[in-house]
């Protein structure tokens, strides 16, 4: 089968065409060092700064704000150990959720062994954190506090405003960063009118390339940088700078922000045919994405189902999904965003993630509601061992 | 003017057309992300892994002793603080040059305010290291020395071999860390026979794209990554794989290492053309690169002219050259590498660097020849002084 069914957007996207050839044009006609004082290297700054200011516009922020890194993973180091390392008298306690990224989760386990004591959220059967338990994790020595703003296995929607309002009322000191990754270009975001001190983006989920990142950095907040050098982004993120990336993101960012609400349409649209698809038909799952979560990202979970036997089937076809997601399935534990919800083991172990972008069609969801309908009776464990196929 | 002359290569040069295309296809085709488990992945998976390989193979070591970054300025922050972090008993004391790139210089800084004791070896007259300050300074607590291999101002190169055997004489245990990013491509390295344990390198300085380098780290010896996340790179870079960036490095580096020994002889040969030209002029000049640095890096000091202001002369040309490095033209301080090399303070602020790649012509060394011939009279302060039109 030729067809290619792309539904693994939230692990990484097509590049768009129009930013490939802005790339390629920049690398062979603008390639000089933004460092440089001749002409080339003036141009070369000038698209940084067009880049800089469109993210910061689509964000409603100041373009001072924004700060290139290499990628979501980057940014999200420099938010938690940035903040921590330029503050170290706002407190040895911090807060994230069970629900977080690896590239937050990771470094808050980091934090734990030098010293810092750390409170890991809960999450209900959404996957949305308890408002009640923040309120009262919240200490007078809390640093800072890390939410994902859509999280990237189920696209659960965290209350931003929300959570904000508690910090203000408890302790109006701990600043807020939130990784966003997923929900840029995806839904109208506005860090600075939500309180949010740091804010994390990624270039390659939203048809960028891949390799460029950027923090949002409220004026405010100080950060320190992740490593040294020539100073590129006032001080805080050393390294020629890689214009073509940037241009890149800036194009993709551009592009993307100007059809979300359409896109947002669009994706509920296909959610909607997808989990009605499957409600219509005798597949027993279960979805796992609540009703109000971002359209494009789809977790649903099939009984009696092994998710990587099942993707497997699928990308014979063509079809393109992910277990959990793409960032950790090198290891071959078990979703800890799914255990966290609570949900059964057994289901944890038939999940797949459906992520989807405005690349795709009816025509996609179509093909792949009839292969899952195909597919799943022949895969399906408890049949097999009824007949006694399998042990 | 439209021809343009570009001898700013070792600031970042002019992307591969081969590269560009390479990059435009991994990006529209393979855009997987490498840790998928699908096909889509695997093939991202694959063409990382095929860069890996090939730049091993250059530098005669083992694939999984290479590690990608974001750039040089990563890498080399890696080498040092990864490797004074995995390794926090080999002691407090480290050795570097006065002549590093600020990517390690800062760093070196950094870790003085962090409780190491630091040398800072000078140079001699040709900004080579002095081979008993280096055998004195070493300690029993030496944990780390960081020598660059070309300097980035003046194509100095330092005796590796020669370092690395005083290392073995005075302190086996202590780990030499050499930034290669101006050497990589330009000549034979062998950072195994050198004895080196960590050496940087950098994609856009050998016609690759921005945003990538990488690291070599010894098989024997342990670093900490800079930041947590997905554990990419053998847990030691998280972060999604930069797929395009990693190929089209890759590639740059398989095309300029093919023609390593015809671009020194070509390099040479152009570096004559202008020392010579220079030498049969009347302008009065010093060339401050030794006569056996690296050809491509030409650094030449013109008495009573202000470095910036012949750059800016010499750029209305279409000819762009810099002053000292473009990594550190942010801070309108002195070379620190003339300053170490001992060379006067009127001939620092008049210093050039001319950096040659295989793309510049016998046409391009002649032009500027010409140029520098007509604007340099009319910029001379002596001059200017003399004849009472400038204070």
């Amino acid at each position: 089968m030729s067809t290619e069914i792309y539904l693994d957007n939230s692990a990484t996207t097509r590049q768009y065409d129009e930013v490939t050839s802005l790339m390629a044009e920049v690398a062979s006609r603008n390639y000089g060092n933004p460092s440089s004082l001749h002409t080339k290297g003036i141009e070369a700054e000038r698209l940084v700064t067009g880049a800089r200011e469109t993210i910061a516009e689509i964000l409603g922020v100041r373009p001072a704000e924004i700060y290139f890194t290499s990628g979501g993973t980057e940014s999200n180091n420099l938010a938690i150990l940035g903040y921590l390392d330029a503050n170290p008298r706002k407190g040895k306690h911090v807060i994230t959720t069970r629900i977080e990224h690896p590239s937050v989760l990771e470094v808050y386990k980091y934090l734990e062994s030098r010293g810092y004591r750390v409170d890991y959220l809960d999450v209900d059967a959404d996957g949305r954190i308890i408002p009640e338990q923040l309120e009262k994790a919240i200490k007078p020595d809390t640093a800072l506090i890390s939410v994902i703003l859509v999280n990237n296995e189920t696209g659960t929607i965290q209350d931003m405003g929300l959570i904000s309002s508690i910090r203000d009322a408890v302790n109006p000191q701990a600043v807020i960063h939130s990784d966003a990754v997923q929900a840029f270009g995806k839904m109208k975001l506005s860090p600075a009118k939500s309180g949010i001190g740091l804010m994390s983006f990624s270039s390659h989920k939203i048809h960028g390339p891949k390799g460029i990142g950027a923090l949002y950095v409220s004026k405010g907040v100080r950060i320190s940088p992740l490593f040294y050098g020539g100073g590129q982004e006032s001080l805080i993120r050393s390294g020629t700078e890689n214009v073509p990336g940037i241009a890149g993101f800036g194009l993709a960012a551009k592009i993307t922000a100007s059809g979300i609400e359409e896109n947002l349409r669009r994706a509920a649209h296909l959610k909607q045919m997808l989990v009605r698809g499957l409600a219509a038909s005798d597949i027993e799952h279960r979805v796992n994405s609540p009703e109000d979560a971002l359209p494009h990202i789809i977790n649903i979970s099939f009984r009696n189902v092994m998710a990587e036997v099942l993707l497997h089937h699928l990308e014979q076809r063509g079809i393109f999904v992910s277990t959990g997601s793409a960032c950790s399935s090198h290891k071959k534990s078990r979703s800890h965003v799914l255990a966290a919800m609570k949900v059964e083991p057994a289901l944890i172990d038939g999940a797949l993630r459906f992520s989807l972008s405005h690349m795709n069609t009816e025509d996609d969801i179509r093909l792949t509601l009839e292969a899952l309908k195909d597919i799943i009776p022949v895969i399906d464990i408890s049949r097999n061992r009824k007949s006694g196929r399998k042990q």
